[in-house]
């Protein structure tokens, strides 16, 4: 499936954290760590695991730019 | 001001496109071309233009994780 | 690509209407029909027109509930 | 209350799990199951459950389109 | 219609833009001005306009905290 | 740092409630109080306690209008 939102990169996860009900994916897009909040359900579908092949994926209207 | 969000990605703009509202704006993370789609009135009000040193801000529950 | 958002869900295309930078797909989903707001840059990446088959992809924590 | 989301789909609760500070709520919207995080505060305040009638309210900026 | 979104606040509009397919509106509550992006389409189906009651309805995931 | 969100609204944090993965942050702004639902892991990194002072950031396009 290709999807419309912009910001697709592949990467490796690093860390799978789940809590009661949410968990935490890291994923490494080379180089630079982005954090994720995901359901425990998507986590177990997508048998997300530390070292497996994977994209982070953002909708170009839920990314802010800062300056200093 | 420190900030939540658990992505905060220093990079140099690369691309503003403004429209009759929202605007465009592209930002290099490294080798990485982030699309953040935001208010006319932002990017008037931070002075907004390519080259510029700036970051791109992601909360964690915005990130999705897609694998093939 | 497997996403992790919670909800996909296939239908067909019923209107594309693309504005400066921003454009608003409508698409049926079994006949329910769900409205998108996405970048003119994915309708034309993805070709996205009317008659086409394409999901509606929905985040989770996107999706709020409310009672009468 | 009218709200301006464009996205209002009308159903019934089929499932409700909550966690330690966030719960997941299932709703059938005509056959269509749709998956929603809210915090375990809006469930408790809706006494939303198992059986009850509530609507799924997405904004169309939180709506993506995948194609195959 | 009562919502599971944590944050409704009563207000004034005191502004209304309308762009192309994306309008920003502006609502007072209780002397804070906070800004909406929202589709053409919802201004014109709620019939928004300078001077209406109004209410400001976010989504806690939605809200980030920023430290000095 | 200075962000792109339109709504940056300086208060002081008056509950911080930690689940399992994801806390559940209030904050005073003039009156109001915002629920805000962000990551345990932002909680311990910017140090959040009740009684800090601290602002609610929300990205325009994460705002909804209701009306009565």
């Amino acid at each position: 499936m290709k999807i419309s939102a912009r910001n697709v990169f592949k990467g490796k996860i690093v860390e799978v954290t789940k809590g009661a009900t949410t968990a935490h994916v890291k994923i490494d897009i080379g180089g630079i760590v982005v954090t994720s909040s995901i359901t425990n359900a998507a986590v177990e579908d997508l048998k997300l695991a530390a070292g497996k092949q994977a994209s982070a994926i953002i909708k170009a209207s839920d990314v802010m730019i800062g300056i200093d």
